[in-house]
Parts: structure tokens; sequence; C-alpha cells
């Protein structure tokens, strides 16, 4: 069997990086979510091993003692981190995953992965239309809005680090190109030659 | 506006290669086959600049000492060659071109392109189908489908020059993901950078 990939994914805030990867997974069969590990306490809805590997803070510090997290950060207070050993059990099974991801933690994955991550970032049209959108949804305040402008235009400037990148233009558009992207990354020599029968390369 | 990519694309004879390529250039914008110059003399339906470039044999030398050919072969005393200036002059109009060459074409490209170009090679499911293939059409002598079954496994050889390898299962699968590889370079970050508002990355 064919091994999956990881797709580790980044996007301003406001892109709709959330709503195009929720298409994927609908979408595309042997396609999910990296599970991430957090010591934050469950919400009534969701289910250890699917939303989150929930451990405790000990657990965690085991954890990141061993080198066992391919990145991990703190967000309010709680850790987060995402498993070596659980993506690769993931890809080995032949699923592909998306590893929903922010600049700074997509930097620690390419440290570690190199090329063997599929790294691509999600752009809004321009940050015009990136700040139109994030007064459209009103729901944030101008100080809020202005922050995470700043905060766009900073994280453009990592887009290096990136195999690809996406302009969402429309989110039809992003989510066709996004699964192309996962679809031709399977056919990539170095991932494919394990799905081509041995006879044929003997 | 963002240039194209040219696709070299390699295939076993009777893997299907020609019906893939014409759906692919029927179904998408921007994509058509690369033009070839010959020294042949054209047939009744073809059209200069359309099917190939045709030209005499001193012309042909000239371009040939000048290295004006991203590669060129011999074919029953007839000679073709791909001209490097039109395969630029249409990818820097945004289109993306097929070479349909074979594994020895591919490799001068290769030589002279390295990471520039796209190298893809369409494989049938096993020899064995292939053979099923090349009998099921029933227009060739057994001699001449054991030639070219010794010349796919040959050919099979020469995998690790491409990028992508496409099993072909069936016609519709294998355009889809040629597709989906098209679509995926035109996301590419070497390549799309020409692509993105240059806000994004400033």
């Amino acid at each position: 069997m064919q091994s999956g990939s990881l797709f580790i994914i980044s996007a301003p805030s406001g892109t709709g990086k959330t709503t195009i990867l929720k298409k994927i997974v609908a979408a595309m069969d042997n396609v999910a979510f990296s599970v991430s590990h957090t010591t934050r306490a469950p919400r009534p809805v969701e289910q250890d091993g699917i939303d989150y590997f929930f451990i405790d803070k000990d657990n965690f510090a085991r954890m990141q003692q061993q080198g066992l997290f391919l990145e991990w950060a703190e967000v309010h207070g709680n850790l987060y981190g995402t498993s070596s050993y659980a993506i690769q059990e993931a890809t080995e099974q032949g699923r592909d995953l998306l590893l929903d991801i922010d600049v700074q933690g997509a930097r620690q994955v390419k440290n570690k992965l190199g090329h063997t991550g599929v790294f691509v970032f999600i752009a809004p049209p321009s940050l015009e239309e990136l700040a139109r959108r994030l007064v459209g949804r009103s729901t944030e305040s101008e100080d809020v809005i202005t922050t995470r402008l700043k905060n766009a235009r900073e994280e453009m400037k990592s887009l290096n680090q990136y195999d690809y990148v996406i302009v969402n233009d429309t989110v039809t558009e992003a989510v066709e190109v996004l699964k192309s992207i996962i679809i031709a990354e399977r056919s990539r020599k170095r991932r494919s030659l394990s799905g081509v029968p041995l006879k044929l390369i003997s």
C-alpha cells in the first residue's frame, strides 16, 4: 500500500482556511485532519482521539522531553502538540493528513521533516480584500482587525517556506486547487514508487 | 501574468498516452501540445505552425548548429526537434505545454532544463496488462508486440528521471490525475510567485 503524505497548511486569519479544509475532508477519501495532543480540558462535544488526544501536563512534558512532538505550542496557558508517531501511523495506513498550523509551527515542522512534508500556504487575493472580509464578518473590533492585518503581512513573508501557494479568490476554486495538489502528490515519484507494481521497476 | 510550464510526458507504447493527452487538451484551458519542427513533408490535413513547423533540412541543420533545439531525433530519415524558443514563447504567454516524447528525448530535455520542466511518466498497471492491451488492439504482429514489451521493460527503468508517475488503470482516472498535476503545478511556489500580487510578498 502507498503511504499517505502530511500536508502542512497555513493561512492568515480570515483567509478561509477552515472552510476549505473541511470541504476537502468531506469530499475526498483517505484524507483526514491530523489529531493534536492537548492539555486543554475537552469540551462536551469533543471526543478523545478524534478531536484531540487529551493528556495531562505531566504526560505532555514527558512527550516533550522524549522529543516525540513534531511541533508544539502554548496557547492561552494550554499546551498543544503534534505527535510524530501519530502522523507516521496514519500516513503508513495510506491516509493523507492535513495539519492546520500557523507559520511558526510550520517552521518547526519544516526543520524536522524537510521535504518529507508538503507545505501549502493559502493566501487572500490581496491584503485589501482580506481587510474587507474581516470587516464583513463584523464580529471583531477594529483593533483586532488591525492586529490580524499586521499579522497577515508578517505571515506573507514566510511564503518561501511553502511548496504551494493557493490564492483564495473563491472557496470553490481554492478547494479544487488543494484537491488537485493532494491528488498530484499521490503520483509524485518519491511517494508513488511504493504504489507502482514492483515488476514494473525491477 | 503567470508563466505556463512545460510538461514532458513519456509512456511505453500501448499505455494510452495519446488518448489521455488529447482529452486533457480538450478539457483544460491554456493547455496545448508543444509544436515540433520537422523536415518531413506535411500531410494533406496538417497545418504549418499547428501540427508542426515544417522546415527544410538546411534550416533544421542551422537550428541544430545554433543549439536552438531542446531535443531532436531522426525517425525514418526525417528530423524532428523541439525549439527552445517556441516553448519559451508559449509558456511566457501563460500556456502550459505538453511535450509528448520518448524516454531518450526526455533525457535530453532533462539535461537542458533540469527542474524547470515537469516530467511525467504514464505507466501501464503491469506488463501483463500492457501485453493484453497490445494483443487486444490486434493490429500488430506478434513480433511487434514482443518488441514493444521489451522496450516497455527498458523504458520503465527510466522512471527515476520523472517527477510524477501515473498508473493508467482507467483512462478517466489517469486524465483526472494528469489534470490535477497540471493544476497543482500552477500553484507551486517557484511558478506561482509571479501570480501572487506583489503587495502580498513585499
